[in-house]
C-alpha cells in the first residue's frame, strides 16, 4: 500500500478539523508542511510559516485535542489531525516531540510519510535521532536543532519570532546531490522564519550542545533546588539580576529535561565533570584565601565570543 | 580640629571642580550628598539624586581624574574632588568602593565628616563594613547595599534607573531613636531613587547574598571558564539563550569579584558545598540511568517566589 493510500484510508477514524480554503500557494517555497507534535517549537514554526507565507498550508499533528484547538486559535495550523497518517500529501515532515519518544513517533509515522517527503526534527540531541532518521528515510532526513527554546512551554507561548537570530543546527545526511537538496531545502525553511542555519556533525552538535544547553540547565536545576529547598522567600527578597538569569534557566519543564540529559547523558556527564573541576579549583582558591588562584580562576565572560 | 576646619585646610591641595551654581535646596530631601568612588553604582547613585531632585547637590570624590571628568559630563555629578575632605559639610556620605578598601577608606575619611553626618555604603558584603561603621560613626552608620550591579562598570555606564524596583538591603544600627532615625533617612534615599529597601542583620545579608548573587557568580566564573578554555568559538555559534545568561553573570570585573567572594568566604563556601553536592547528586542519577532519580534532581524555578 502506498503511504497515501493508507493515510487515506487511517484517516476515516482522525478527528481532522476541516480543512481551510485553499490559498494560492504557487509561489510558496513549500506546499504543505507537517508539524508532528505542536508544542512551542513545532506551534512557533507553524506560525512562523503561515505569517511569512513560506507554505501552502500547515498541518499540525498532536493527540492533545485542547493543544490542537489552541495551535489553530493562535494562528500556528491551517489544519490539525490527532492522526500519524495526516502527514500524507506533505512534502516536509518536522517532528517537534521530546526526544525521548522521537525515534518510536518517526518509526511509526514512516509508513504515512510521502516517499517524496523531506523530514526533520527539532530535538536537543542528534546521535540517536539522525542515526534512526536515516535508517527510516535515507537521505530524506535532515537533523535540525533550533537553538531558541525558552521558559516557556506550549502552543500557547508560540511565537513567529522565536527563531529570528537563533543559531539552528543542522545534521545533513551524508553524500549525493539528492542529500546536499535536502540539507539545502532544511536550511531555506530555517533562514526563512528568521534562523541561522550551522551545520555540523551530529556527534559535534551533541558535544557543544552539552556545553551550551545541557550543562547550564544542570547547573540552573541544581542551584535552583538548593535555593529551594532553603531559603527561596529571603532569596526572592533580595535576589538581584545573577539571581534571575540563574533560575529562569531552570523555569523550563523537568519531564523535557529529564529527557534532554538522560538522551545525552555522556556529553552531559563530561561536561559536568570539567565544570566541576574549575569550580573545586575556585573552591580551594577561596578556602586557602589564595587571591593569585582566585583571580585566576575567574576567567571573565568579557571578550567571548558573541553568540 | 573640627571636620570641617581640617577638610576646608586640606582642599587647598585638591583637584576641585568649580561649584555648580546654587539651586533652591529648601524642599529637597538631602541637603548635599557626598559619594566616595564613583563607578556604576556611584555614578548612578548620583545621577538619580539629580535627576529626582532628591539633593541640594552631589559631590563625586574619585581619585581617577577622568572617572571624575566623566561622571560630570554624564550629569552624575554637581561637583567632584580627588580628595577625602572634600565630604565635610554633606549631611549624607556614601561610601560606593570596593569592598577590599572600603573599611580603611572609612576610617581614612572619618576625621573629615560632619558630626550630625550619616554615612551609608553599598558594598556586597556586609558584617566586617557594618562592624568597622559602627566602630566609626556609631548610630550614624547604616549598612547598605542596592541588589542592582551588572556586568557593565564604571561611571560610563550609570544610569538613573539602575535601582528602580531593586531591592536596598539596609543594615539598621541598633538601638536608640538616633539609630532609627538615620536607618529611616538612608530608606528614604534608597526608595526616593526607586529602590526596595529590606531590613536585615549583617549575618542574614551576608548569608542570603552567598546564596543570591556570589554563588551563581562563582558558578558562572566557573562555567565561563571551561567554555574559554576548550569550545569558545563553537559554543558561541550554536547557543541559545541559557549560554548567554549563564555567561553574562561573569561578565563583570574579575578584581571586583575576587573581593567579594574573599569577604564572603565562609558563607560562600557552604554556598558553593551545598550547590556541589545538589550538581554531584544529579550527576550521579545521570550515570546511573536513574530517571526518577534525575526528576526529582530537577526541581523547577516554576513555582518559586518572584523576586
Amino acid at each position: 500500500m502506498a503511504p497515501s493510500e493508507e493515510g487515506a484510508a487511517a484517516r476515516a477514524d482522525c478527528r481532522d478539523s476541516p480543512v481551510s480554503p485553499a490559498r494560492d500557494t504557487g509561489k510558496r517555497p513549500f506546499r504543505r508542511v507537517a508539524i508532528v507534535g505542536v508544542g512551542l517549537i513545532g506551534g512557533s514554526l507553524g506560525l512562523a510559516l503561515r505569517e511569512r507565507g513560506l507554505a501552502g498550508s500547515v498541518t499540525g499533528i498532536d493527540v492533545d485535542a485542547a493543544t490542537r484547538a489552541l495551535a489553530v486559535e493562535r494562528g500556528c495550523l491551517d489544519e490539525t489531525s490527532d492522526c500519524l497518517s495526516a502527514v500524507s500529501g506533505a512534502d516536509i515532515v518536522v517532528f517537534a516531540v521530546p526526544v525521548g519518544v522521537m525515534p518510536d513517533l518517526m518509526t511509526r509515522t514512516q509508513p504515512h510519510i510521502d516517499s517524496d517527503a523531506l523530514v526533520t526534527d527539532v530535538g536537543s540531541v542528534k546521535r540517536r535521532i539522525v542515526a534512526e532518521g536515516w535508517r527510516l528515510f535515507g537521505e530524506r532526513f535532515v537533523g535540525g536543532h533550533p537553538m531558541a527554546g525558552s521558559e516557556q512551554s506550549g502552543a500557547a507561548s508560540a511565537r513567529a519570532d522565536l527563531f529570528v537570530g537563533a543559531s539552528w543546527a543542522i545534521v545533513p545526511p551524508a553524500g549525493s546531490e539528492t542529500a546536499q537538496d535536502a540539507a539545502s531545502r532544511i536550511e531555506m525553511m530555517a533562514t526563512g522564519v528568521g534562523g541561522r542555519p550551522v551545520r555540523l556533525t551530529a556527534e559535534r552538535h551533541d558535544h557543544i550542545a552539552a556545553l551550551v544547553s545541557h550543562l547550564p540547565h544542570a547547573i540552573s536545576f541544581s542551584y535552583t533546588r538548593i535555593v529551594a529547598e532553603t531559603d527561596a522567600r529571603a532569596a526572592a527578597d533580595i535576589a538581584g539580576a545573577s539571581y534571575r538569569d540563574l533560575t529562569r534557566i531552570a523555569a523550563s519543564e523537568r519531564e523535557l529535561w529529564a529527557d534532554i540529559l538522560l538522551e545525552n547523558r555522556d556529553e552531559t556527564l563530561a561536561a559536568i565533570g570539567r565544570f566541576e573541576a574549575a569550580l573545586e579549583e575556585l573552591r580551594g582558591a577561596l578556602a586557602s584565601r589564595d587571591r593569585g588562584a582566585v583571580n585566576a580562576c575567574l576567567a571573565t565572560a568579557r571578550g567571548m565570543p558573541e553568540s
